[in-house]
């Protein structure tokens, strides 16, 4: 199957806390997003926007996205971690970081 | 050597054009920037910003980005591209795009 790949973007509330976190994620969380076929997930800050940019190798990204927000590691990772962020004004219903159009892509 | 990835963001001045330029590059940048060690680049665009990730798996990462300016295919296309983005007001002294910090990676 095609590797799909991600860009998504958000304000950050508190990047210090945001960078600690992250520096160090709770027990669970890296090992879900790889059991959910998420790979080379790189996440970037400057000034107030955090980029966000992964690839999906799965075979079913809908179902793995369900598993990964069934998980209580990953729940209670969220719990901390997003009211660090602050989701875009102009985000689409339902997002809560905001995907972004690939304009250009060379392997 | 180890891989070397980067994130850069910068405003864009026209979307349209720039996506339309980007679908088909120029003869010979592509061809440049992998001789020049960069690879897995994907440029991202959401509302006025643009998002840029790549990585580098060479030796000498000065001295290839050197040649690719020196480059005149490269030339040629940023004389194109780069009055299609707008630099970003707090941009470091010198960049074009800015750099962005990593703060956080799973493989």
């Amino acid at each position: 199957m095609a590797v799909r790949r991600f860009g998504e973007m958000i304000k950050v509330k508190d990047l210090e806390a945001y960078k600690k976190w992250h520096a160090n994620p709770m027990p669970g969380v890296n090992e879900m997003i790889r059991e959910c076929h998420l790979r080379n997930y790189t996440i970037y800050s400057r000034g107030e926007y955090l980029f966000a940019t992964y690839e999906y190798d799965g075979e079913d990204f809908e179902a793995d996205m369900a598993k990964m927000a069934a998980d209580p590691n990953t729940q209670a990772w969220w719990d901390v971690v997003k009211p660090l962020m602050q989701p875009l004004e102009d985000r689409k219903e339902g997002e809560f970081w905001s995907g972004m159009e690939e304009v250009y892509h060379l392997e």
